[in-house]
C-alpha cells in the first residue's frame, strides 16, 4: 500500500484523513493548527513537522486547504511539498481553488518530477465523514487510474473531467449553478409571499415540473423554517464565486448573473450573515422586500 | 354533464378543447382565427359567434388567451363573456397573465354573479395534447372542487394554491426559477467550455449533486446538440418575466436576478432568437464570449 501524506486537517480534511486510516493506509499528517493533528495522530497517523517533512515520507500527498494562496504556500513555499518530494511522487490537491492556480502549481511540480491532480470535492462535512464526497478530477488519465482507489475511500463518485485545472473549473461551474438556483428560489419565494400566496403551496405545485431541482428539494424546506445553520457558509460560497469571476474574466466569459449573485452574498456578509448557510440568501430578499418574517 | 364554453383555440387551447370533447363534454367554442375553430367543430364542438354567445350557452367558460389585455377584452369587452353570462356561471381562465389582472377581472365578474378561477398551466403543447398539464389554481375552494374533474381531463396535476390571482403568482414564481436555472446552466457551461473543459463531462460530474435540476436534465442534452427548437419560445418567457417584474414591483419586491434574465432575453430577441426555445439562452453567452460553436 502506498504511503500517503495529508496536509490540511480542517472541517473537511480531518474526516477524509480518518477514512484513509480506517481503510488501512499509512498516513503522515500536517496542519498549522495542533488540535486536529493530535486527534488524527491519536487515530493512528504519524505526525509530520512540515509540508516538506510530510512529502519526504510519502508516495502520494493529499492537500485540503482553504484557497489558492494556501495551496501555493504549502506546495511551492519554503519547507513546502516540493522541497521534500521525490521524483514520481503524486500530489492530489482536493482544495477548491482557482483552476489557473492549479495549472501554475502543476507546472512547478512537473519541474521536480511530481505529477499533480486537482480534485476538488462537493458534498460538505457530512459526506466527508461518510466517505461519500463527489470528486471532480483534472490531470493525466494514467495518474488518475493509479490513485482512483484511494479517492474511492473518501468519495461516493470520482470523475475524471479533463486536464489539470478541469476539476476546479467543474467545481466553479457547479458553484455558479448552485448559487443562482438558490437565489432564483429566494426571489420567486419572496414574490409569492408578498403577493399573498403560501410559499409552501407554491413549492408543492411547482417542484414536479421544469422548475424542480435538488436545491428546491434540499433548501426550500429549511428556508420555510428559517433554518440557515451551515451546511455551506456564505463566506465560502463568496470565495468560490470570486474564483469563478476571476476565471471567467481571465478566459473571456462575461458572467452577469454570477456577478449579481456575488453582490447579493456580499450584502449578506456585510449584514452579519456570512456564517449562515447559503440557503440564507433568502434573507437578502426578505429584508429588501420588508417581508414580515414568519419565524424566530 | 355541464355545458362548457371554450375561448381561445391556439397552440394550447385547441388540444385542451379536443380533450374535453373526447371526454364527452358538450362544447361551444370561439376564436378570432377561423382555422382552429373549424378543426374543433369538425371534432364535435358547436361554433359560437362571439365570447358573449359562448357564455350564454355555457355553465362553465374556459379561456386560454395570450396575455392580460386579451383576457380583459374577451371577458369585460363589448360582446364579451360577462355580456352573455348567467348568474352562477364559472369562468376558468387558464391563460398565463398578471395576477393583478386576474383579480381585476374576477372583481368585475363577481358583480354579475360569475365566479372566476385563475388556472394557468405549465407543460407546453405536448402535455396539452396528452392531457397531462400542471394546473396552478387560485380561487374559492368550493368552486375549485366543482370544476376539478373538468381540469383533470386536461391535466396531470391540478393544485389549489390560494385565492384568486394565486395561480398566476405561482406560475410567475415557476417562470422566474426556470429562466434563472437555464441562464445559470448557460453561464456555467460557457465558462467550462472556454476554460477548455468538455461541458458534457461537467454535466455528468455535477448532475447528481446540489447543482442537479430538471432544467439541467431536460435542457443540457439539447444545448450540447445546439438544438433550440421550441418548446417554449423566448418571446413567451419575456412576456412572463414582464408580468413577474410588474407584479414584484407592485407588491414591493426587488428582483435583481429576474431583471438581468429579462435583459438577456431581450438581447436574444433583438438578435433574432425570440422564436427559439428558452434553452437558447446559451447563445447569449456563446456570442458574448466568442465561443467557437461546435455545431451547425
Amino acid at each position: 500500500m502506498e504511503k500517503i501524506g495529508f496536509i490540511g486537517l480542517g472541517i473537511m480534511g480531518k474526516p477524509m484523513a480518518k477514512n484513509l486510516l480506517k481503510a488501512g493506509y499509512s498516513l503522515t499528517v500536517y496542519d498549522v493548527v495542533p488540535g486536529p493533528v493530535a486527534e488524527v495522530v491519536e487515530a493512528g497517523a504519524q505526525k509530520g513537522t512540515s509540508c516538506k517533512d510530510v512529502a519526504s515520507k510519502s508516495d502520494i500527498v493529499i492537500t485540503m486547504l482553504p484557497n489558492s494562496p494556501e495551496v501555493k504556500e504549502a506546495v511551492l513555499g519554503k519547507d513546502g511539498v516540493l522541497d521534500g518530494a521525490k521524483e514520481g511522487m503524486i500530489l492530489i490537491d482536493t482544495s477548491s481553488i482557482a483552476p489557473l492556480a492549479s495549472q501554475e502549481v502543476s507546472k512547478e511540480a512537473a519541474k521536480k518530477g511530481v505529477i499533480m491532480l486537482d480534485a476538488p470535492v462537493s458534498g460538505g462535512e457530512p459526506k466527508a465523514i461518510d466517505g461519500t464526497l463527489a470528486f471532480m478530477v483534472g490531470g493525466p488519465e494514467d495518474t488518475f487510474n493509479k490513485v482512483k482507489g484511494i479517492l474511492d475511500v473518501m468519495g461516493g463518485s470520482v470523475t475524471l473531467v479533463g486536464e489539470i485545472g478541469s476539476g476546479n473549473t467543474t467545481k466553479l461551474a457547479n458553484q455558479i449553478i448552485v448559487a443562482l438556483n438558490i437565489a432564483a428560489m429566494s426571489e420567486a419565494m419572496t414574490l409569492a409571499t408578498k403577493a399573498g400566496v403560501d410559499p409552501e403551496k407554491v413549492f408543492n405545485a411547482i417542484k414536479g415540473g421544469l422548475a424542480g431541482s435538488t436545491v428546491l428539494n434540499a433548501k426550500m424546506p429549511l428556508a420555510l423554517e428559517g433554518n440557515f445553520k451551515p451546511g455551506f457558509r456564505i463566506v465560502l460560497h463568496i470565495k468560490d464565486l470570486q474564483n469563478a469571476l476571476d476565471t471567467a474574466h481571465s478566459v473571456g466569459v462575461p458572467v452577469p448573473l454570477s456577478s449579481v449573485a456575488m453582490e447579493i452574498m456580499q450584502a449578506l456578509k456585510v449584514d452579519g450573515h456570512g456564517a449562515d448557510d447559503h440557503g440564507g440568501i433568502l434573507q437578502f430578499y426578505e429584508k429588501l422586500a420588508k417581508v414580515e418574517v414568519r419565524r424566530q
